[in-house]
């Protein structure tokens, strides 16, 4: 299949885009792509694929921005019940302390999430993983971390694996055992993170083994904040964690500065995610590590607060930016990776160019997958965006509705229906 | 047709709500609504809807929230052209005077609306139109501003009527002639004022008359700011317009205070505008009047800036609050009200139940539509949406992706896509 006449092709070539580097889109006027066999096999002006392809089945995109699909580093979408009421009473003004005494906060989706079966938990993240692709997500990393107990972590490891193999939407996988501590550890943080990181993680390395074998080992990922994760605990569970060979990834500075980027450089984790509360120490060592600075913009917006990640002095330093949408049931239940370029083009003061790099090929490699998605380029697989808009810069300038026209993921095209049409 | 077994039915009946009193939904659990000719002929409990009409059909709203369709009473949706590049300049850090300098700002949109075919611009604006809808609004004002000379303002008269007619969105119209200082009498302001009252209105006057016999007047409408028309130049435009017979509204304190709230309760005026730096004492005329407070929360978000409308003190003071998109292509190109709901919520401190009474019978009162929209009451207009969610604080809670499952106008029903199809 030949995708043809895009008036704007984003190939992102190359990358990551590291610094004041960030924003180079690699864009193809009247652009090209050639797909066989799921993968890409050539990418050029149209004229000149046209010519070498005379024959090919074409998709035109005239008027279109063709552009790789969204990745979506960090996200916990995998949970069972809501918190709607908890979000009327916090705009209502009510005091977290006296959410917490009627039933709200993290611990709320902890109890819904281990007494949800696993068929309706796969159930009800399906209907998030058809937002998120629909809005052109088409690789997104997963986090479990609403168990807190062995079994309940699995099982959501198990219905991550599962939804994976479903499809279309790719998921990436993360193990967050220690997301909070466990109600049972409440007087013993201590405990739990004994218990993650001699218990929980070797049991993990065991069952990965049998249950997606072949499979890369899952991330392991910590939240490194006051009331969590101290840095010693933080320290404990991730050097535990790549000593058995997983990955890295941690939650720092969302609300304290504890030195969890630094601790995440140290130990060459793939990404340290949040960084609002960043200090400068942490900045300079992100800006000299291959360790992806991950910005979730929309947290603070969810929760209404006004300090962001300081993106810029990220990008003075030299560090390597990548945007994701937190997608959680606490603070912040939106699914779109174009919320989050608008948001991060008016908080973070990117341009649309920055925000669209730091949402493929930059957040491709905050999950490791850069060799297969995050850019056009011959090898990689076609997971593709054809947008109903003519220029990439209406990502960013406008928000609110889907822009995505078509969505295609490893070669196969799925049409998004901005519209409605009458029934009776 | 009874929609019925709705998990929520919002009947948002009587208002318009004001100050404190904000907030009332009506809800029914397990609600019907029963719909014969375009129009509600009864709503109530889905038990005693059935028993009284056994053999009506049928449309099952199970696990759905069902409400009054969004009024929008504030929006630019006719322009020509976009202005994409001006943001990502803007994004970039560019200064004002620079990137008007580079051709930017409001005048660019009159250029490309005065150059547009009538044709051009109504497919252009249609655009908006099924975005619109696709997420829940129903009604929504319209302002023409972009032509800023008598004959292209008609020409938009006369596109947003034939989208009107062709519908299902529907629209209250609103002559913007004084939406900024005409290029031609940059500097004369007070040349181009004396145009639009003493020539303009009375040429509209007629005009309406030959080419929307049997519909009301539209509204008249100035933007009352500094480098806009000042006090005494909105006064005189609008003390023309009334004696002219036409309904009123002003475009107040988006960026300076220059009393336009006052002036607007002074003349009766249906709404007042914006309202960023609105004067205590302007608040206090607004609480005790019936011009309806809109609040516009998209355009300091889409400026990035962080002052928003002082809503709390507006319901301190007792007045009408309403919310709208303020949908245009320079400040905020955003068309969905349940994106402005979740604004609502987190920048003007709104419930959700608030938010909701201030996008639905509320706004309906600040376009003076509220005999036939805004509330699920026995005949007024079958204006509803059903949401694919099971509680109504889903919206606020929940951004950046659409809860809408159908929209129903005027007794049709609508089906709204949430997703993707395999097409290829």
């Amino acid at each position: 299949m030949l995708i043809h006449s895009a008036t704007q092709l984003l190939t992102l070539t190359g990358g990551p885009q590291r610094g004041r580097d960030l924003g180079n889109l690699g864009l193809i006027e009247n652009g090209a792509v050639l797909i066989r066999d799921e993968k890409i096999v050539a990418v050029g002006p149209t004229p000149e694929l046209r010519a070498a392809h005379p024959d090919e089945p074409g998709l035109d995109a005239t008027g279109s921005v063709v552009m790789p699909g969204f990745v979506d580093p960090h996200t916990h979408l995998i949970w069972g019940g809501d918190r709607a009421a908890e979000f009327e009473m916090k705009m209502g003004g009510m005091a977290y302390l006296d959410i917490l005494a009627s039933g709200g906060g993290i611990l709320s989706t902890v109890h819904a999430t281990r007494t949800a079966s696993i068929e309706s938990l796969i159930a009800q993240t399906r209907s998030r993983l058809l937002r998120m692709f629909a809005t052109g997500t088409t690789t997104a990393e997963a986090k479990t971390g609403y168990g807190l107990q062995t079994a309940t972590e699995l099982r959501l490891l198990k219905a991550l694996l599962a939804l994976d193999d479903e499809g279309p939407l790719e998921l990436a996988f993360t193990f967050l055992g220690a997301h909070a501590i466990a109600p049972e550890f409440k007087d013993d943080p201590q405990g739990y993170t004994d218990l993650v990181s001699q218990t929980m993680l070797p049991i993990l390395r065991e069952w990965w083994e049998t249950h997606a074998p072949g499979r890369p080992l899952p991330f392991v990922d910590v939240f490194c904040e006051n009331k969590a994760f101290d840095l010693a605990q933080a320290r404990q569970i991730l050097t535990q964690a790549r000593s058995l060979g997983f990955p890295l990834k941690i939650h720092a500075d969302e609300f304290d500065n504890l030195g969890g980027a630094s601790l995440a450089v140290e130990l060459g984790a793939a990404s340290a995610d949040h960084l609002v509360k960043t200090s400068e120490a942490d900045i300079a060592a992100l800006g000299s590590s291959d360790t992806v600075a991950v910005s979730l913009p929309c947290t603070p917006f969810g929760l209404a607060e006004s300090e962001y990640t300081p993106a810029q002095k990220i990008l003075d330093a030299g560090g390597i930016l990548a945007l994701a949408t937190d997608l959680n049931p606490g603070t912040t239940w939106n699914e779109s990776m174009q919320f989050v370029i608008a948001l991060a083009c008016r908080m973070l003061k990117l341009t649309p160019a920055q925000a669209i790099v730091a949402s493929t090929i930059n957040s491709a490699h905050a999950i490791r997958r850069a060799d297969r998605v995050g850019s056009l380029e011959p090898g990689k697989q076609a997971d593709l965006l054809i947008l109903s808009v003519p220029d990439y810069r209406h990502l960013g300038y406008r928000y609110g509705t889907n822009l995505v026209k078509q969505v295609i993921k490893r070669g196969r095209v799925y049409s998004v229906d901005v519209g409605y049409y009458r029934t009776a």
